[in-house]
Formats: C-alpha cells, structure tokens, sequence
C-alpha cells in the first residue's frame, strides 16, 4: 500500500492507502519525491474545476521523483533515475496537434488535473511525460522544474532578446519565475506587485520592484528605456488594471503577454495596440524545449529553485499544506511525497 | 496659378487659385493626375480631426501624378515621371526611429493631414517620399497603390501564408483590399459584411462573402477549415461586436489583425488568447517595402483598382466628391486633379 492524498470535492482532502498502480506496457511508476501545489490545484480545492476534477481525485502536477518500475517496451530510462513529469497527454488527430502544437489540443488532456496526479507516494504514468533530471539536482528543486517551463515558453513566446527591458506585472511564483528567466536571456527586469511582502521575495532574488500604487510606473518606465517603454510586459495579475497598464507601458512594437487566467474579457486599448503597432500574445503551458531550458536554468542556478521553497509539509498533512498557501505569505509549498527520504 | 481644395472647417471645403511651390532642395514639385478620399479625410471634413489639421488646409494622400519640376539635389527622378507618394515623414531622432520603425515614429508627420496634402493641381514634397509608377501603369489606379500599401502591410505583419484561411470583418476599401492582397499570397479569403452592396461588390472582384446577421459564421469557419479555425482575421469594422466575432474565430495560434481604428477601448475575451495562444496585432501606416508591392499587385491586376474606382469627380466639385462617398453606395472617389489630361 501506498498513500495519496484525494480531493474529495468541498474544500476537502482525504489521505489515505492505495495500492500502487502496476506499469502498463509504456508506462513508468514513479516513486515521487515533492509535489508542489500550484494555483490551479488551489482552484481544484475550492470547487472551481469540479467539472473537470470529479472526486475522489488525486491532483498534483509539480513534481519530482525516481523511476520505480518500468513497463513493457520502456527504453531509455532506469530504475532509481531522478525524473519529473510533463503533464500533458495530447490526442495527435486534431487541427492543433496537425499543426504541431500539441501543448494546445483540442483535446488536452493535463495530468493531474484531468486524469490522477502526483500527490501520493506512487505514480504511474506514460513514459514519454518523464523528464530525466540531473542526478545532482535537489530533488525539491525539480519539483520546480514545471513552473519554470511556464516562464521559459512564456519568455520564449514573447521574443525578448539580451537588452530589452521587461515588465513583470505580479510576483506570485509564475511571476518571480518569469523575472528570472528573462534576466536568463539578458533582459533588464522591473517587477510591479501591490504586496509588500511578494515585493521583498522578488528583491532577495534579485529582482527590482515597484509599487504599482505608489510610483507612477509609465513615467519610471519612460526614463528607464529613454523614452521607448517597455519591450515586453508580462501580465501575471489576472486584473483588468494589470492590461490597461500594460498597453500603457509598451514601447512602439511592444509585447503583452497574457499569462495570467482571465476569467472574464477585459477591456483592451486597441487604440494604442494600432498605434504602437503591438502586439497582444497568448501563452499556455510549454512544449518539451521548455522543460529542457527549465532543467538547465534550475540546475545552473539561474533560477533560484530553492531560495522559492518556503515551506515542505508532509503528504498526510496536505490540508495544512492548503491552508497555508491560500493564508499568503508563501511562495512555493511543496508536499513531501516520501521518495526522498 | 493652380487650383487647391481648402478645408475650411465646419464640414466645408473652397477650392481657388494658389501660386505653386517651387521645390527648394530635395524636394520635388508634382502636377497631380488624381487624389482618392480616404475615411481619414472623411474624418477631417467632419472636423473630427481638427487638433490636427488647421483650417485652412489642403488634405488627400492617395494620389497619383508626374514629375512637374525638380529641386537641386534631386537625383534618380525625371520630369514627366509618373509617381506617387508615401505620406509619411519621420524625426529619425526618436526610440522608435531608432529601432528602424520609422512609420511608426513618436513624432510622425503624415502629410495630407498633418502637412499640405494633395487635393489640388500642383504639390510640392520630400524627393524621398516619392514611388515611381510604371509607364504603362494607368494614373487613376497609381492613386489606390496608397490604400493597397496598407493593406499590404497588414497582411504582411499577420504572416498570413499560402494555405490558410484569412476571414476579413468589413468590407469597406481596406477591406476589399486586404481580401486581395491575402488572396495573393495564396490564402483562402471569406469578407463578413452586413450591407448587401458592399457584399455584392467583393464578390463581384472575386471574394467570397458572409452576413454574419444571417449566418452561424463560426460553424461556417469550422466546416470550411476542418474544424481548425481561421488563421488570420483582419478586423476592420471598427466594432465591438466585430472584436468579440474575432476571437472566435480563431484557430489555435491565429493571428487577430486590428486594421480598424477603435476609439475606445474594446472587451477582448482574454480567456480565449490564453487558451488558443492566440496572437492580436496592432497594424499602422506601411513601410517602403509594401509600396514596392503594392506597385506590383496593382500593376499585375491581383489588385483590381480599376473595379475599385467608383467615381472620378473634378477636384472643383470635391464637395460634391464628399457627399457621394459619405452617401454610402461607393468603393472609392477619385478627384481629377488635372495632370492625367
């Protein structure tokens, strides 16, 4: 028996014993190490993906483990391997997947969300999701690996090159990892974020700020670039302030790239989209480039994986786990999942 | 002397006898054959624009016409060239000069609006802003080569492929142009367009058209792409409605082309950019190199500027020229300014 932690719908969790799940022919068990919990699991909790999440359901989608046992026709990898996960099963038939972009199949189906996850002990899923890890690298740092993949496609889809100045709106975690990975490519970085205490965080990391409410922010962005504006602004704020600013802050030809989940439409400047010659850019999850760019910035530092940890809990207290991140005051809450020890 | 139309303010024009500018050097003075009028001019007439422009003043920017005379300098050009003209001057000096975005310069000067334009016998501008038009190339189509550069330009900045499908909102000039222009590249064009006239006329020049009051032009994109969604939609309506319409469209990484001017911010369904990675594109003005094509779309008759054309009125009636456009039933109107004769 092993244990997993199931959402059972109702703000609740239930930790309790399973039996592991045999791999199939292409399957790998995964004995997993940390599970970070991630805004969308928050989401999960409080009820808002009930269509998606039918309970009792096991999530989780940031993690780190080692190859426990291979199934049939599985080449490429060894027991005891340090691994993490892509959540992301695609059905290769739809315009989408025809056209190359898997990541955005009409019929996506994102492990842990909509099929189990990894907040257990044993995790068996398609050998083609793993991701081998360096043998060196923490493994609560790889359980970072997947939110830095958010931040390399999104930098990666906006084109910022060395030199160009960059605007992070939001320091949650997607929002620090953006910060770093564009200082990753050269870029300069100012961080917008109305909480002092996510300010703080940013700046430990290297990371300059501003208080949106306190700064008059377009005019520091002007001196700041010699009159041009931004290149790029990242909207990670999920706020209809944050996109008027950003279509504010942007030089001729600027990017808006619009990470954050909007959950209704947002009234846009299209005005000064026509008139900069802007450009507004969706970004959804990553393709396999990107866990390879994450790995390589985690495991060189250039992403301070570890300095983002504040907190481990143990699986059997995830509830706890879920109280705390949901308090505020956390970055990243990782679940110990038991494969480390 | 040489006649010129002068805006006088208050939606009135008076055309009378002006002394003609000798060109001082770099510049060149042009006999003007035709001057189209564009919905900016409209927008003028209405005095919707007179921040910018100071009665009295002679508009138009859509011209054609030969060399008349040359300031010192003035190499590579010939009396009795036949030209038209790129009404755009830039500061050089600015961050978006700088980067090479010279249309797009902070300090823009677009001539016909901002500076004299050519709505009369004789014009005196910049050498540099001048375009050859080929001798066998008729003068009342060199004038639609201004209009065909922005849609050139915008096709261009959508990287609408061979193959694909482009939905164009808005059957107005522009919009029949870009239709063509997008049909050039090898895509497959549908115009939506609520007023049966102007449907009658794209399909009349080859472009197959929808009511979107009368048909589910969603299911219809769908059926018509193999359930991928449009590539490229050119909004060009202006509207809200055409904006929401937009995004729906849209195959997964589409591409949403704002041509129209939006002079209020719109709802963008946000929700939507993010989950097909959708892209929304900002498009002003054009650059040298979309005149050059223009020049030859035109010239090689994918453009149909003749079918265009729906009336030639003498520049000493441009009044009368205004109301026949404002009355709706019009593609373009074209004032004879002389020099064709």
């Amino acid at each position: 028996m092993t244990r997993a932690a199931h959402y059972m719908g109702d703000r609740t969790f239930v930790v309790n014993g399973v039996e592991p799940v045999p791999p199939g022919p292409g399957q790998v068990r995964i004995d997993v190490a940390y599970t970070g919990i991630c805004g969308t699991d928050l989401h999960v909790m409080h009820g808002a993906m009930d269509h998606r999440v039918h309970a009792p359901a096991v999530i989780g989608h940031e993690m780190s483990g080692r190859i426990a046992e291979l199934g049939a026709d599985v080449t490429g990898l060894a027991v005891g391997d340090p691994v993490t996960v892509i959540p992301l099963e695609w059905c290769g038939q739809c315009p989408a997947c025809l056209a190359g972009h898997t990541h955005i199949c009409h019929r996506l189906t994102f492990i842990g969300v909509d099929s189990a996850g990894s907040m257990q002990n044993s995790w068996t899923v398609a050998a083609g999701t793993v991701v081998p890890l360096p043998p060196d690298l923490p493994l609560r740092h790889g359980a970072l690996i997947e939110p830095t993949a958010v931040a390399v496609h999104d930098v990666r889809r906006s084109r910022l090159a060395a030199g160009e100045h960059a605007v992070v709106i939001g320091a949650g975690p997607v929002g620090l990892l953006i910060g770093k990975v564009a200082q990753s490519v050269g870029a300069s970085v100012t961080v917008l974020e109305l909480d002092p205490h996510r300010r703080a965080v940013a700046e430990e990391i290297g990371l300059s700020t501003l208080d949106p409410a306190a700064v008059d922010v377009a005019a520091h962005v002007r001196e700041h670039t010699g009159d041009a504006g931004a290149d790029v602004v990242f909207e990670v704020s999920g706020s209809g302030s944050g996109v008027r600013l950003a279509t504010d802050l942007l030089a001729v030809r600027g990017r808006l790239v619009v990470v954050a989940i909007h959950p209704v439409p947002r009234e846009v400047d299209l005005h000064r989209v026509f008139w900069r010659e802007l450009e507004v850019i969706g970004v959804r999850v990553y393709a396999h480039a990107d866990f390879e760019e994450a790995v390589r910035l985690v495991h060189g530092g250039q992403v301070p994986a570890g300095r983002l940890i504040s907190r481990v809990v143990p699986l059997d207290e995830v509830a706890a786990a879920f109280e705390a991140l949901e308090a505020g005051g956390s970055v990243k809450v990782l679940l110990d999942c038991g494969a480390a020890a």
